[in-house]
């Protein structure tokens, strides 16, 4: 398997230093798990943002997290190209989420000069069946 | 042009009800600006939490507000259905939105016993053109 | 309004020239009806190749009248470039359509240097419900 | 691994019974290589209909396709329902097919009492890299 372009801690650096308020930051709500070539592996942390009346996690949450996890696994790839831009996304949601972590796995099915599509899979912490899967595209500037 | 089901004064009694920390609230980010029989207009407000660096509006807050708009068009024109639930949702991103009000024009395409489907239009406050296209399905409970 | 950059007889013209076997010539399935700047209608015959038993037609027809109509779509917009391709087409089947001719009605939504996207309505001849929606993306060639 | 409810042979026979003139006949596009509980791997073979100038395929014929891949996994996922129909597709062009006879390989992600959710992964024969990838819904007659 092909080494990442950036390692975790090297993501993790660009956004403290790029995004301070972002999502990936101590206290913020995700959680960058794992990346390799292609891929990433990203947790959102069960929260009162994202937790819903019912014991669920909120849909629009798991939209956010698909596309950042999406993001982290061009990072991983590419290197730091910051203007990487979603252009489309489309998510089915598939079964109703525990009220707890929820994990995202993405994987690059095509990583072109101007257009990179990847799928991701998002899963209840511990859990095997998909609660939501998503296929975004994001442009990568010239 | 048939009368909508529910008045928006009808259904923020409903969202301030079951939903006192939604983002339909006096201080929360969306606002009902129009309902009618298969359709909705709503505006969500600039604010620190969806504008981004280099003056404009996050992604994924368009995702959130495209995703209301649409639950705000059915619940016009089916009555108050808590437990309708989002199957789907494909967005595309078309322009860099301005750092502004962001408006959500949703009509319904179909309105089924069992799926709605409806497609909404996003622009920024003043502007012609949109900014981003989504398509949605909601699964209406029996 | 502006001018499309092909007119219908231009766009039949080199249709004919470079795909003689194709959907557009006088015996195939589809007849372009109108384009404009940004846009284009496009008719399927009935026909047994689309029509299904049970007097309907067949989605696999739609898909491809919807990709084909958004295709006219672009060449009447930005001129012959026969090597622009779909990058992507999401497509939602709404009602029913009878055993009818159908009307594919395309009007372009972004029309960039890298990527258009459009949005294709599509209804049977004399209705005025949508039988199917579908939006795609084109990739253009630089 | 669970038995599908419905074997090769049987799809085959109830397809040879209803759609006689099907893409699933003996000189049809389409070959049923393999079910399973959830899944179904179908080959288009190469020929006049579906190969394009420059040594492709067919957009529109994958798109296809991938459409009655889809349905062949449900049928033998729940047996023979011959009124499941279509009501989403999303397809994602990835690569340029290579003029061969193509593969569908359908994963069912969901299967629910009213809806179906899967996807399908399409790859020229003997290639590793997918050329398209499709996420589809089918509603289940009640």
């Amino acid at each position: 398997m092909l080494a990442p372009k950036l390692t975790v801690g090297e993501i993790e650096a660009h956004f403290a230093r790029e995004f301070p308020q972002g999502d990936f930051g101590p206290k913020g709500l995700f959680k960058i798990e794992r990346v390799g070539m292609g891929e990433a592996l990203v947790r959102m942390k069960a929260s009162d943002k994202v937790l819903r009346p019912g014991g669920t996690v909120s849909g629009s949450s798991m939209m956010t997290l698909a596309d950042a996890t999406m993001y982290v696994a061009i990072l991983a790839s590419i290197g730091w190209v910051p203007l990487a831009v979603t252009t489309s996304l489309n998510i089915n949601f598939l079964r109703k989420p525990k009220a707890s972590d929820v994990l995202a796995d993405c994987k690059l099915m095509k990583l072109g000069k101007r257009l990179t599509v990847g799928e991701v899979a998002i899963r209840s912490d511990g859990e095997d069946e998909m609660v939501a899967h998503c296929v975004a595209t994001y442009s990568i500037p010239p």
